[in-house]
């Protein structure tokens, strides 16, 4: 059998995520299902890296699957954007080795959260950031943000009723802004349910002086969903990269 | 009488564009008109910088209009956000000298118009780029775009239709990629009607070698919209500055 790993874009907005908990909305790894089983005749079952959330997007979203379809991957790459829907992209197709695996061959995953930083509401923008018209205080948001670098225990960072193991290992984090446009990028070995939206709410809340200095080390210590910020929306969210 | 200066973003996605020949669509100007009668209790002319067409967006779209209420410019830009459908947003608000006019008064105009470049179809970037897969020789685009600088008679890249007198000055214009994406930037005293689209469907045609080196000179040379390249879609194209 061959090993096809395929590299996706897609606009999650109109999606219930990559897969989801129930089955009321089309949820984009089943649309990728259905769109090989067109192509290749027969049910492919395929493996994503990790879920994205209803509403999250992706640039580098990795998922592989099993084969014995000869078709080459440019071919069935083109196959797949002529049969998918206009916001789901195959970007890559490519061989992988038999042992590969989109999840457990993870290294790390990049995710960025995109804010838009004015007074008036965002029109082009409008699905792929969080509008936050109250100023924001960047510095002490990027001082705080590098408090977070290393391995800790995320606890206070996941969502309330995840109950897995909560250490792990941020690589690089940063806060920077583009004109109107605030990014915040981290790259992890690997994220928590909800963990870049729950840090997102909390720096926001830091930049905006809800939260004081010296919040972030507090909130990582009690180890409390409750003390961190609220949830930042889905939309301002993206999947960047999957490294293997 | 006050004087009212608005900034305004827009997906025109959704429009016939700023305002419309026929009547059959709905268009931004009349889309503000309606808003702006809400907010101030009667009807008021509203003057753009100009029209973009349909599906043509805007980041700096610039229009003014003449009023005797009292309400503060910062008030007036919240309730227009208020009302307004959520592709179009105010981005600014000012008191305008009497004299000032959105169209008249402006200096020149600045454009944008982006390429997605690459193998796989747009996602998230579906209604803001135009999708060209085939390899483009960037230098060569970036060669004869320079030929365009300065006074000329545009006559060969404006609508056939058209018949207005044809001399435009092209004071920048840049060429410029960042990793998927091409950027065409052009800054001119005035547009003839379709000259960006018209330059950017030439542009492209040198890029993937159908119209040689050279070729910019000889079109403008002579004066007929034939010998030029295809007008690029709309939806690639974004106003993103008129100044004044």
């Amino acid at each position: 059998m061959r090993n096809i790993k395929l590299t996706i874009e897609y606009d999650g907005t109109n999606y219930a995520g990559w897969q989801a908990q129930g089955k009321k909305h089309r949820t984009i790894q089943e649309t990728l299902e259905k769109a090989l089983q067109i192509i290749l005749g027969k049910r492919t079952k395929i493996a994503g890296s990790g879920r994205t959330d209803a509403g999250v997007h992706a640039i580098g979203q990795v998922a592989n699957f099993k084969t014995d379809s000869a078709l080459a991957v440019e071919k069935l790459q083109k196959a797949l954007n002529a049969v998918l829907p206009d916001d789901i992209s195959v970007t890559k197709a490519q061989e992988a080795r038999p042992d590969f695996h989109s999840r457990f061959s993870a290294k790390s995953k990049v995710y960025r959260y995109t804010i838009l930083n004015r007074q008036s509401r965002p029109t082009l923008l409008k699905d792929t950031v969080y509008f936050v018209p109250y100023p924001l205080n960047l510095k002490l948001m990027q001082k705080e943000a590098r408090v977070l670098l290393g391995r800790h225990n995320f606890k206070s960072f996941q969502a309330a009723a995840d109950k897995k193991d909560s250490v792990r290992r941020i690589k690089n984090i940063k806060v920077s802004r583009d004109k109107d446009l605030i990014y915040i990028d981290i790259e992890a070995d690997g994220f928590l349910y909800n963990m870049v939206r729950n840090i997102v709410g909390t720096l926001i809340e830091i930049g905006r002086g809800k939260l004081a200095e010296g919040s972030i080390k507090k909130i990582l210590m009690a180890g409390n969903r409750r003390v961190a910020g609220p949830t930042a929306p889905a939309k301002g969210l993206c999947l960047m990269e999957v490294k293997h």
